[in-house]
C-alpha cells in the first residue's frame, strides 16, 4: 500500500513531536524509521523496564504497540494537525524476552477523521526475532491543532492532586 | 460481586509480585490498595512519564490498566499459580492530565483458566478524578508455576539482540 | 449520568432508524427501550439463531451488544446526523443459553465526533438474568447526513459480486 | 506460516460443526475453504440481512469474522476438542456494500489453550474487493469435549425466560 503523505516534510514532523515525548527518552525508545504509513521505534533491553521474570514489562510492549501506530499514522497528517490514540487492542502473544523490541505499525485504512493501524512488537533474542504482540488501534486527526512544544505553562504551576 | 480468594495470604502475594516488577518503581507506581477481585494502583505526575503536551502518555495510562486488572485477577488465584495478561482493549477517553494517576481495575468473571476484568484510569487535578481510559482486560492463568523471583540466570548473561 | 440529547424527538428518531434495519426484524429483535444516552434491545429464543449447542449464535450477540450501543450513542445525537460504528471489542463471558437476549448499552463517554459505551448481554433463563457478554464501543457522529430510508437506488440494481 | 492440524479429519469436523450451526444457515453463510489454520466464509446479499442503508449489517460483518477466526483455529485442534471464543476486537473499515460478503481468517499464534487469529471481512461489488472489516480474535480449546450434535434435551424443553 503506497500512501502518499500530506506534508512532504513528514520525517521531521514526526520525529520533532517523538522527541518531545519525555517518556520515550525515559524508557529509551528509538524512532528508527518513518515512512509515509509506517513507523518503526526499538527499545533497547534495561532492568527497569522488566517484569518480575525479567521480561519486558507488558507496558513497555503496549507503549511501543501505540506509539509506533501514532507515527505511522502521523506521517500521513498535514503539517497543521496533531494526533490522538482513540482505542487500541493488544493481544500479547509471547513474553517479552530479548535485548531488543522492535515495534512496527502501518496504516491498515488513512482517513479523513480516523486512520486505522495495524501494529506489530517482536522481541529479538539471539538475531531472531519473535512476534512478542500484535495490535489494532484507531487514532484521530485533530485538524488545525499543530503538535507544537508544550508552552511553559500553566499546567506546569498547577500540579497538584 | 463479593469474591473469594484461594489465597487467604492473597494481598503478600500480590505485593510481593508488584514489588518485583522493576517496571512499577521505574515509573514509581504504588500499588495502594487489594481485595479480593480488585486492585488500585497510583502514579505520580513526573516529567519522564509525560509526552508532547505533558500529559501522561498514554503507554503510561495503559500500563496501569493492564497491571491493575492483572493483579485484581492474580488476587483471587491459589498460591501456586501465576498470571498473564491474554490481551486487552483501552478506549483514551479524556487526556492523562493531572497530579496523579489511579488505575482502578475491578473482576467481572473469574474463571478456572480465563479472568476478565474491567479496568479504569483516572487522572486526578485540583482534587477532582476524571475519566481518562476504560479497558477490557483478559487474564489467564498458569496452574503449578508460582510468581517467583526470577533466578539468577541464563536470561541475564544471555542478553544480546 | 444524566444526559441531555440534542434532539428532543430522540426516541422516535431511534425508532425509525431501529425499524429501518431489516436484520433487525429478521433475527426477531425488538427495541424495548431508548432513554438519553441509553438503549435495550431484547431478542427472543428461536433455533435459527441458534449455534451447534443450541445457543444463542456469537453473532447474534454481538449483534446485539453493537446495535444496543448505537442506539444509545444516537439517542444523544442531533436530528440531522447518523451514527457509525467504528469498532469494538466483545468478551463473551457465559454461552447464550435461555430463552431471551437482552443487550444493554450505555453512553460512557459522548463527544462531538466520537463516543464511547459500554454495552452488555445477558441471557435470560427461568427468570434469571446472566450476563453474556461484556463490549466497549467506539461510535462516530456523521453530521449533517440524517438517518433517511435508503432510496429505490442504483444500490438495488446493482448488486452483483 | 505452514500449521499441521491435530486431526487429519480437520475438514469433515470443521464442516461438520459448521453444518450444525442453524443460523450460518438462516444467514446464508458457505464454508467455502478450510485449510490448516485457516479458513474462508461467504454471505450473499439479501435483504433481510442489512441495515437502514441497505448495505450489510454490521452484525452480519461481525459474524462472519468471528465465525471464521473460529473455524480457522478450530481446523488445528484435536477430534475430541472443542472451541469457544473468548473475545474479538473488530474495526469496521468501509460499509458492507456489495453482493458476496467474504470472510478470511488465519491463525497467527496456535496455542495449547488459547488460539490467536487476524479476520478480515470484504465486500465485493462488481467484481472488485473492498476491506470492510479487520479483527483480532482470541479462541479457546475445550479439551476432551468434541463438538457433537446437540442432544434432544432438557435445553429445548426448558425455554422460559
Amino acid at each position: 500500500m503506497p500512501f502518499t503523505p500530506s506534508d512532504p516534510d513528514f520525517e521531521k514532523k514526526v520525529r520533532d513531536s517523538f522527541s518531545r515525548q519525555a517518556f520515550m527518552e525515559y524508557i529509551g525508545a528509538r524512532l528508527v524509521e518513518v515512512r509515509p504509513g509506517y513507523c518503526e521505534i526499538h527499545v533497547g533491553y534495561k532492568k527497569e523496564l522488566c517484569q518480575q521474570h525479567e521480561f519486558f514489562h507488558a507496558g513497555v510492549v503496549g507503549t511501543i504497540a501505540d506509539n509506533s501506530a501514532g507515527y505511522a499514522a502521523f506521517s500521513l497528517m498535514p503539517a497543521d494537525s496533531s494526533i490522538l490514540t482513540v482505542e487500541y487492542k493488544l493481544n500479547l502473544i509471547s513474553p517479552g524476552d530479548g535485548a531488543l523490541l522492535i515495534g512496527r505499525a502501518q496504516v491498515i485504512k488513512p482517513g479523513h477523521t480516523l486512520t486505522i493501524c495495524k501494529s506489530e512488537v517482536f522481541a529479538v533474542k539471539n538475531g531472531i526475532e519473535k512476534l512478542c504482540a500484535t495490535s489494532l488501534v484507531t487514532l484521530m486527526e485533530m485538524k488545525g491543532k499543530a503538535d507544537m512544544p508544550a508552552e511553559d505553562s500553566l499546567l506546569k504551576k498547577d500540579r497538584k492532586a
